[in-house]
């Protein structure tokens, strides 16, 4: 059994997020379809982690596995060698050989996500799919008023409050190691990093901290909100266009 | 008549092109489809330039005309009224009335185009529809001698081995007045201002100067590509998705 690492990059936009469903065009599915084209044979290909429709990824891992006499490509080849396979919202940056023992979603250390939200009066079509856009006035301070909030989140808690309601899990606790939040050219950025999320984790803290800028909460909210565990307290759930898996740490 | 001039933006991939054509969807066709159903009155639409299939534009100058009794809305609150009409491709940034004499096409005095080449081992998903990709190497010294040739298209010139075979015009004169060329990030952007362009000319010059940056072509050649006025003398046709229309003076 040949084991190869793939770093991947993805526009989410035309995806039903990564894992194989019957009937959509998923990133697993395009990924599985191009390796086993171009080895010849099936190859099994596992991720790091899930994505949702219309979320995209700039460092996303992944495992593909096939029979050792397919091909005798070195690995540091296939990059190249896949790049007429691949649809061009799907990008192979770099393969690796992997050891017997490596799992590519259980040995993850931590995840970062960034959300971009586009803050201006029109819309931008060079942004649209790729970020939120929002005109509405923010509260004086709110940069502040969310790093206060963020900074309740930041550590090892149950966050079951921000997890979409219904998902199904062992245990809702996860460690958040950092949130920062910068504002640059109208782009304001969330950079969310911890050991693992939850359903919907980072849309509903992005869009919780957008609630406080925009006056609807305050730090005290969030900090209850997570506190009670409960969906309800927290605020809305961001949408998918904004997000994307920037970096994924083992 | 009420006349309302329109600045616009689109992301021109799944457009074709600007001007409107029959059972093509149009940016041309869009706005005025928008337009007329917003104002609830046919409502004529024309621009300031053609755009091609593919090609961008974050500056773009359209007008509108119209029945004075058909609404009453503030020029400048447009946009906002017109947003739910409008694809998440295309965007009016700004509207505001013009006088009876004012041609949106006669009227411009420069036009400046950006066309942005992505130069990476991998293709960028993000990237990709809005930069030429690619992997080639460049000779040493690369920048220097597009710049050099660069330097011999700035001017008023006879273009016409700078226009695609076939176009039609009365006279293939223009003046160019600055080509930038600027490289960050793996970015190479160009910047050509000009008081006109012929059909295929931007993406001719870049296709040209990215064959000098490969060493197919010296400054030199580049020179008697122009004197010649043979479009066979020039380099090849850069891509469309690469080519942005940037900024429109009146």
């Amino acid at each position: 059994m040949r084991r190869i690492g793939l770093r991947i990059a993805y526009l989410g936009t035309h995806f039903s997020g990564f894992q194989v469903q019957p009937d959509r065009r998923t990133v697993q599915g395009e990924l599985c379809r191009c390796l086993s084209e171009y080895f010849g044979t099936v190859v099994r290909v596992t991720g790091c982690s899930r994505t949702d429709r219309g979320v995209h990824a700039r460092d996303f891992h992944a495992l593909a596995e096939l029979e050792e006499t397919a091909s005798s490509v070195p690995t540091e080849r296939l990059p190249l060698a896949l790049r007429p396979y691949l649809p061009s919202d799907l990008s192979v940056l770099s393969a690796f050989d992997v050891t017997p023992d490596f799992h590519v979603r259980h040995d993850v250390i931590s995840k970062e996500y960034r959300y971009s939200v586009y803050r201006a009066p029109s819309p931008d079509p060079f942004l649209a799919d790729r970020t939120w856009h929002l005109s509405h006035r923010f509260e004086n301070g709110y940069l502040e008023a969310m790093r206060q909030s963020a900074a309740h989140l930041v550590g090892r808690h149950d966050f079951a409050a921000f997890m979409a309601e219904g998902s199904e899990v062992q245990s809702t606790v996860r460690t958040i190691f950092r949130i920062e939040i910068e504002e640059q050219g109208g782009i304001l950025t969330f950079s969310v990093v911890g050991d693992g999320f939850l359903y919907n984790m980072v849309r509903i803290i992005v869009g919780t901290l957008i609630d406080v800028a925009k006056g609807k909460m305050t730090p005290r909210d969030v900090l209850f909100a997570l506190e009670s565990r409960e969906r309800k307290n927290a605020g809305q759930t961001a949408p998918p266009e904004g997000l994307c898996l920037w970096k994924v740490l083992y």
